[in-house]
C-alpha cells in the first residue's frame, strides 16, 4: 500500500482515552468537595451530550464555536441529573478543562513517531485547537499543524473539515488519510476522497463497549496505531 | 521578566534567512534552464513585491488568499523585468516554492527548543500553513500549532491576524509575546495588547541593511533567538 502524504487524526477515543480520563478528573475535583457518584457513568453522560450539541451547529441553527463551549454547556446539562450543584465560577471552569487533560492508548505517540518518518501528520478533531495542543504536550503527540474544526468552522463529518485539513495541506483528498476508531468517520471521509485507516478500539466506552474492527470499507485496519504504521510500510 | 505563556513568532527575516535561501533556490532551478542573473536582486525583487501584493487584501479591495498564491502573481510580475520567459508550468511552480526551502538562521531551532520548556510556541506569520510546515519539518521547528494570516484570514499588521492567535490559545494578548526582527510588527502586536520581543537581524536584507535593534519600545531585545530565551530565564 502506497503510504500516505499526510494522516490525519480522529482523536477523541482513537488517540486518546476519554472515558477513563474523565472520570479520573472529574473524582479528583469532586470527591474533596464531598461528591460521590459513579464517575464513569457522569463521563458517559457528558459524552452523551457531544454529538446533540454539535448537532445545533452543524444544522446550521446556531453558530461555530468552539468545543470547549459545547462542552461547558453539556457539563451545565448533566449536573443535576448526578445531584451536583454548587460548585464555582472556578471549579465548573476546572473541571471543563478534564477534557484538556486526557491520556493517550500507549501506542498513539509512538505509532506517530512512526508514521511522522514519512507523513505529514495533524489532529482532524473536533476539538478546539488549545484542546488539541494541551493533548499533544501531555502525551507527546508530535503534530505538523493543528487542523480541524477550528480551522473548519464546523464540526465533523462535514465535507468541510475534511477537505479545509487537505486544502490546508495543499494535498489532493486521495493523498491523505484520515484515522479514526469510528466507522462514522471514515465512511464520510472516504466521501469526501480521502482515504481510511481504521484503528481497534474495542473499550472506548467500558469493557467490549467500542469498535474492534471497521463496518465500512477501510483501505488498512490495524489492531492500534504502530500496527497500522507497518501495515503502511513504516 | 516574567515568562509569556506564549511566544509568537514572525517567520521571514526572524527565523529563516529567506534572502540568500531565494537567490540559491532561483539559480538551482534558473541557471541549468541556461539563465544568468543577479540571483540575490532577485530575491530582493521578488520580496519587494510582498507588501503591495498583501495591502490589495488588506485593505479589502481583494479577497483573502494563501501567501503561496501571491509569491506566484509576485513571480510572474518580476521575471520579465530580470529578462526571464518561457518558464513552464512545472518550472514556475516550483520556483514559487523556494519559499518552502528557506533556511533558518542558526539559533533559531536551538533557540524555539529553549523557550518550549516554557511557553506555548507558534508562528504568527503572513505565510500559510503549508509553508509554515514545509519551513518547521526542513528546520527543525517544533511548533504546538501553526497560527497566523491563514486562521485569521488576513494579513499582518491587521489586528485581527494578532487577536485571533492568542484566542486559538485561550490567552489573554498579555500573556503572549511577539517576537520579531521587525520593528513595525512589534508595534502593531504592542498596540493590541500583547507583549514585544526583538531579534536583531542585522544582515536580513544584505550586509548591514536589517534591524540590529529594535526603533520602538518592546519588552525585550536579544542578540538573537538564544539570547532572548536566555533573557526571559529559559
Amino acid at each position: 500500500m502506497q503510504t500516505p502524504k499526510a494522516c490525519f487524526f480522529d482523536v477523541f477515543g482513537t488517540m486518546v482515552d476519554w472515558r477513563t480520563s474523565v472520570a479520573r478528573e472529574a473524582a479528583a475535583i469532586l470527591k474533596p468537595l464531598g461528591h460521590s457518584l459513579d464517575w464513569l457513568a457522569f463521563a458517559d453522560a457528558w459524552r452523551g451530550e457531544y454529538q446533540p450539541a454539535m448537532e445545533e451547529i452543524r444544522s446550521g441553527r446556531l453558530a461555530f464555536c468552539k468545543l470547549d463551549v459545547l462542552h461547558r454547556h453539556n457539563l451545565e446539562r448533566i449536573l443535576p441529573r448526578f445531584d451536583v450543584s454548587g460548585l464555582s465560577e472556578d471549579t465548573r471552569r476546572n473541571l471543563n478543562l478534564a477534557w484538556h487533560r486526557l491520556d493517550a492508548w500507549p501506542d498513539a505517540a509512538p505509532g506517530l513517531m512512526r508514521l511522522k518518518k514519512k507523513c505529514l501528520l495533524a489532529p482532524v478533531s473536533n476539538g478546539n485547537i488549545s484542546l488539541m495542543v494541551d493533548l499533544a504536550r501531555r502525551n507527546g503527540f508530535s503534530w505538523d499543524a493543528i487542523l480541524g474544526s477550528e480551522i473548519a468552522g464546523d464540526f465533523k463529518p462535514k465535507p468541510r473539515v475534511y477537505l479545509a485539513a487537505c486544502e490546508a495541506f495543499d494535498l489532493a483528498p486521495g493523498d491523505c488519510m484520515m484515522i479514526a476508531a469510528h466507522s462514522n468517520d471514515l465512511s464520510h471521509a472516504a466521501k469526501n476522497g480521502l482515504r481510511t485507516g481504521h484503528i481497534a478500539r474495542p473499550n472506548e466506552h467500558g469493557p467490549g463497549k467500542g469498535e474492534a474492527g471497521p463496518s465500512v470499507p477501510v483501505d488498512v485496519a490495524g489492531r492500534d496505531l504502530e500496527d497500522l504504521a507497518a501495515k503502511l510500510g513504516l
